[in-house]
C-alpha cells in the first residue's frame, strides 16, 4: 500500500512523542526517517521505529536528547549526544559545521554519545543545500576484522559525502561489500551468497550465509576497506570521546547504550571558487561525466533522488507487515492517527 | 645491491639539480622519492626521476616551481602549483594546512594545476608528526568507468590519512583494487588476472591482461569506489581550479601539461581531546585491535614502517638496471657522484 509521505511523518512523529519524546526532536527524527524511505533506503527507515521506542522504553536511550554544543567557537567543535536520538544530535552537529565553515571557510563537529543516526546523506545533504560539501561517517558495531584476520573488531562505518550540484550529487556507502542484513535475507531464503560478501569463522571467504553471519564482513578493496574503517573509527569514535572498535554495541539489540560517535565536516569554497560557477561546473559535470555510457549508467545518489521525486508525487509503498506494525505502535501510544 | 639512503638522495637530488631544479626544490623531491623507496612504495621511488627529467627538458614541467600560496587567510587557502613539481607544492600545502589548523582546529589546502605528488603518506605523515590528523587525496589519469560504463572518466584517485600514534598509522590507497602497474606486469609475463582487478572494454570483467590494458580498473566495492574517485576528482580538480575527469593527462607519456589537482586537511583536535591523551589511546589501539588475530595480521602502515626502519639500517635494495639508469642520469648532467 502506498502511504503518503507526510501521512507517514506525522504517524512517526506520533508514535515517537507517545512515547515520550518532545514534538520538535521527535519532527526531526521523523523527518530523517520518512527520507530514508523516500530515498528507497527502507533499512534505514521507519522500520527503525520499533527498535527506537524499545530502547526509549528501557531507559537505554534518554528522551529528551537535548544535545549539548561543547566547544564552538573556532573550526572544530564538539557535540554531547547525551545518550539519546542520533539524529538530532547529528542534524545539531552539522548545522553548527555549516555556521563555522560559512566563517572560516572549513568546519568539523565531532559528535560522542550518541546512537543510531540513521541514512548519513539526510545530513550531507543539509550542507550541499547550503552550497556547501558536506562529508560526515559514523562508526558502528564490529563487523569486520583487520586483514587476514578473523576477529570482529571494526564496523562497517559508514562515509557519505555531498556535493552543491542542482541535484545533489550524494555518496552514500559503507566499507564493507554488502550489509549484513543482505547476508541475513539470504540465510532466511536458504539461498547462496557469492564469496566476495563475507569470511566464515576460520577467515576463508564463504558461500554459506550461515557460516558469514558467524564470521566478518569483507571489507571493500581489502585492506583498503579495513584502513577506511580504522580512520572513520578513530575519527568517529577516539577523537570524539565516544566508544570505538569492540566497544561500540549494535543498535538492534539491547545490550546497553551503543556508545557510537560520529564527525560531519563542511566546507564553503567560496574563498576559493566563485559559488556560481562551482555549482555550473558541477551542473556540467554530471552530465559529462557520464560520456558516451549515457543512459546506461548512473551517479551516486541519482536513482535515490529519482526514488525521493516519486515518493514524493506517489507515496512510499509499505507492505501490510510494515503497515499493521506502525499502526500497532499507534495504537499504543493512543494516537488517534491510523494508516 | 644496497644503496644507503643518504647516498640515494644525494644521488635524486644531483639528478634534479643537474637539469636546473633549484637545490631547495631538489631536496624537497629528492626526499620525497626516497622516502617512497624506504618505505617499500618502488613503483613512487627514485624511478620517476626518469619522467621527471624528461618533462623538465621538455619544459612540460616548470622549474624552479616556485608554487604560489593565493589565498591563505582563514582555514581554507589555494597553492598554484605552476605547473611544476608536486612535491614541492604538496609539501607547502600540507605545511600550510598544519599552520592554520593550529589557529583553528581543522584546515584545507588546495592545490591546483600541479603534477605527480608522489605517493600520499609523505605528507599526511608530516601532520601526524605535528599530532595531527593528515587527511590528503589528488586525482589521477582517466582508468575507472562510471559503475556499468565502459568509459575510463575517472582516475584511480589516491586518497592517505594519518594519525600520529608513535609508529604513525597511516593509510594509502587508491580507488581501483589494483594499480594499472600490476596488469602491465602480468601482461609482460604473459599471466591470467584475478577476474577483479579490470574490465575489458566491453565493460565485464575479464582475466586477460591485454584486454584489461583495453578496458578499465575495477574500483574497490563496485559503485562505492567509483563514488570516492568523483569525491576525490571534485575535491582535488574542481574546487582547487585544476583539471577533472578525462581532462587530467598522465604523468607517464609526454602528452602534455598533467593538470593534477589535490587537497591536503590538517585537523588539530586538541581543543576537543588533550593531545597525551590521544597518543595514549592512539598507542593502546594499535595494539588492541589486533586481539586475537595477534601477530598475523598488519595495520596499515605497519609493513611500511618496519621496511623503513630497514632501509634506513641496511640502506635500499635496487636492482642493477636501477641503478645503470640512476648512474647514466649522473653521468648525463655531469655529477661526479656514482651509486
Amino acid at each position: 500500500m502506498k502511504i503518503s509521505c507526510d501521512r507517514l511523518r506525522e504517524a512517526a512523529a506520533a508514535i515517537l512523542t507517545g512515547v515520550g519524546v518532545d514534538t520538535d526532536e521527535a519532527d526531526v527524527v521523523a523527518d530523517s526517517l520518512v527520507a530514508a524511505n523516500m530515498r528507497g533506503f527502507h533499512s534505514h527507515g521507519v522500520k527503525y521505529l520499533g527498535m527506537m521506542t524499545k530502547r526509549i522504553n528501557e531507559k537505554m536511550l534518554n528522551i529528551s536528547t537535548r544535545p549539548e554544543l561543547l566547544n564552538e567557537s573556532k573550526a572544530i567543535s564538539l557535540v554531547d549526544g547525551k545518550n539519546g536520538l542520533g539524529q538530532v544530535a547529528a542534524v545539531l552537529a552539522m548545522k553548527q559545521s555549516i555556521k563555522q565553515a560559512k566563517a572560516f571557510g572549513i568546519a568539523a563537529t565531532f559528535v560522542r554519545n550518541t546512537n543510531n543516526i540513521g541514512f548519513l546523506s539526510y545530513y550531507t545533504m543539509m550542507a550541499a543545500k547550503a552550497d556547501m560539501i558536506g562529508i560526515c561517517a559514523c562508526n558502528a558495531a564490529s563487523s569486520i576484522s583487520l586483514w587476514g584476520g578473523t576477529e570482529p573488531v571494526l564496523g562497517s562505518n559508514p562515509i557519505s559525502l555531498a556535493f552543491p550540484a542542482q541535484d545533489p550529487l550524494v555518496m552514500d556507502l559503507s566499507v564493507s561489500n554488502v550489509a549484513r542484513g543482505k547476508i541475513r535475507e539470504a540465510d532466511r531464503l536458504n539461498e547462496v551468497i557469492p564469496d566476495s560478501w563475507a569470511f566464515g569463522p576460520d577467515g576463508k571467504p564463504t558461500t554459506d550465509p550461515a557460516e558469514a553471519l558467524k564470521g566478518t564482513l569483507m571489507p571493500i578493496g581489502g585492506p583498503k576497506g579495513v584502513g577506511l574503517a580504522i580512520a572513520v573509527d578513530l575519527l568517529a569514535g577516539m577523537v570524539s570521546g565516544s566508544k570505538y572498535s569492540k566497544e561500540v554495541k549494535t543498535f538492534h539489540k539491547l545490550l546497553g547504550e551503543t556508545g557510537v560517535g560520529a564527525f560531519f565536516i563542511a566546507i564553503d569554497p567560496a574563498d576559493i571558487i566563485d559559488p556560481a560557477l562551482f555549482k555550473r561546473l558541477l551542473n556540467e559535470y554530471v552530465v559529462n561525466i557520464k560520456g558516451s555510457d549515457g543512459e546506461s549508467v548512473f551517479l551516486p545518489g541519482e536513482i535515490e533522488h529519482k526514488n525521493e521525486i516519486k515518493s514524493q508525487k506517489d507515496g512510499i509503498e509499505l507492505d501490510q507487515n510494515a503497515i499493521d506494525t506502525l499502526n500497532e505502535m499507534l495504537q499504543t501510544v493512543h494516537s488517534d492517527i491510523k494508516l
